[in-house]
């Protein structure tokens, strides 16, 4: 896979920013799910020392290696692979001044314990002022990073390569006229009621969770390489090419929103699981993109999960788990669903 | 507090430092109670890097700058302390090579993999392996850092400055036939059974649980800033000044254990969140020994929560959640914490 002299060392000196990064997202992971309240002090700060502490090393130790390998010929795919993530990356890291990096990783973690306090009391005020100082600060980081058209390009660049604000525009002004004519037409034909019954319907943490996890098991997730457990935002982690961990939120009705919720991040889950055990650790474990990323966990959620075949699957749960759902006719289900038998179509 | 600007530099540069350790605690802990069980491949790996790149950077931001202080006069208690601690520190850290320090890192996190899984199976033979070279390498340790008798004095001085296996040899030599004597004089009198019914009885989990917390409730342990969860022998841990975590173990019988485990426990944490904020981050943020440790979590476990007093307190809870325990008489639930009732002493 790598036999590249420079590359081999690259990888090697890597690993400790591989580990710098699993800290991270453990912390990260942690801040979101179990961390005590005032935990969010120390927090802030690790998490603001632990960004600089990965900047300065890349700087300092492997910045050297990759701007010898960046013009490099005869690389193999791999080899060539590092090279662009690390360019990338390096190039990334010197436009932006240490400082901007220190804060914006503090606030951070900051913002998201005020966000999910302002966000249980449905107080926006709360979160206002945290929110502007990070838009503040990523237009800053735009800035530094640079950019041809719009700001955001600089910064939707982290999550897809090369993609601008100009291409979005394009693929929704294309897209949204034919998903309107779409959704009239169904709307129009009367299958589907406007709010189905069960969306209000409140139902117990516990058995849903239970149905969670044997959709889950059902589906093939690993639970000896992952977890699943609550935040007030689904979310996928990539502690460990064998750790990776997953999140629903369970808002008291309309149960199909955390079960999709817990399958969407089956989705993104399963990618980075399938990563070959001989990037573990090495800067291509993570996945291609978002995009390819979105496209696995829309593919589950939606393909998959909203499928009238899986609603099939899911009954027999449904009704073995979820105490509220036990008196629905199975095409109550399907309508709850948003699913239609075959033969009817 | 810190007046001295080399002293003060070196608090700043520590903060590297102390993240460093706020990841790894936070993995540590991770690691005990809720990884997924591969996710040790990566877990150990990432664990010695970080124990690698905490000796780096301290030999080379920290170290010139605690030589500069560690000789210096008119130091403050503070600023003193510093000094001190990090002088020793320092002074270990060069004593014992880059490659004994990795690989004891690494092989903690796999050996207490192993040693979970053999303690689940009854079976040591498995764990025997890692035991073996989990000593070897300690004993290499000792080598390194150097002894004047015996070689578990160097390692025992990481928990008891200066205390020496001579020191503990003598103190139980002096202890030992006193607290034999009060044994059989006890055993004697015939009042506490051999071994009580409630031993062998089988409680709820989630019962128990319950009690647990809300003992903890009523010893002030503060949930905002602390955590309790489950591990196969209970710790504590300070993430940071507010964030302390504690474990319980549920056997499955006898359930003052578990109980006992968690005021233990909370001894512990209760003596880490009391430090002076203004120490927060620092060289002096831990506690002073192990020695002071155990006298603050042996106090809430032994002094308080064995008493006669605090076990009245305790009745109407164990009433209110446990239900194995509801038949039995005030008599016997005291006969099971071993309390008499004063006026009967």
């Amino acid at each position: 896979m790598f036999v590249n002299e420079t590359v081999k060392e690259i990888v090697n000196k890597y690993r400790a920013l591989w580990s710098l990064g699993h800290a991270m997202s453990l912390m990260g992971w942690d801040a979101e799910t179990y961390m005590p309240e005032e935990g969010v002090k120390g927090r802030s700060v690790a998490s603001a020392e632990l960004a600089l502490l990965y900047r300065r090393l890349f700087l300092q130790d492997v910045a050297p290696l990759v701007e010898k390998v960046m013009g490099a010929e005869g690389l193999n795919e791999y080899e060539a692979g590092v090279a662009r993530v690390l360019g990338r990356e390096l190039e990334r890291l010197r436009k932006v001044p240490e400082k901007v990096h220190y804060e914006l990783a503090k606030l951070r973690v900051e913002a998201s314990k005020v966000w999910r306090d302002a966000k249980a009391q449905g107080n926006f005020k709360a979160f206002e002022p945290y929110l502007e100082r990070v838009f503040q600060l990523r237009r800053e980081f735009a800035e530094h990073l640079g950019y041809k058209e719009h700001p955001y390009d600089a910064l939707l660049d982290y999550y897809e390569e090369g993609l601008t604000d100009k291409d979005v525009e394009f693929m929704f002004r294309s897209l949204v006229p034919a998903i309107k004519r779409v959704l009239e037409k169904v709307s129009e034909d009367g299958y589907y009621p406007r709010a189905h019954e069960l969306e209000g319907v409140a139902y117990e943490k516990e058995e849903l969770e239970r149905l969670n996890r044997e959709v889950l098991t059902i589906l093939g997730f690993p639970w000896s390489r992952g977890r699943l457990d609550v935040s007030p935002h689904p979310f996928t982690v990539g502690v460990s090419l064998w750790d990776v961990r997953i999140t629903t939120r369970y808002e008291g009705r309309d149960f199909r929103r955390s079960l999709f919720a817990a399958i969407h991040e089956f989705g993104h889950a399963i990618y980075d699981m399938n990563v070959d055990e001989a990037l573990a650790m090495t800067p291509l474990e993570g996945g291609a993109s978002l995009g390819v990323h979105e496209s696995q966990s829309r593919f589950w959620e939606n393909v998959v999960g909203r499928s009238f075949s899986f609603v099939t699957v899911l009954r027999p749960l449904i009704e073995k788990h979820l105490s509220i759902a036990r008196g629905y006719s199975e095409e109550e289900l399907y309508r709850y669903f948003n699913v239609v038998r075959p033969s009817t179509i």
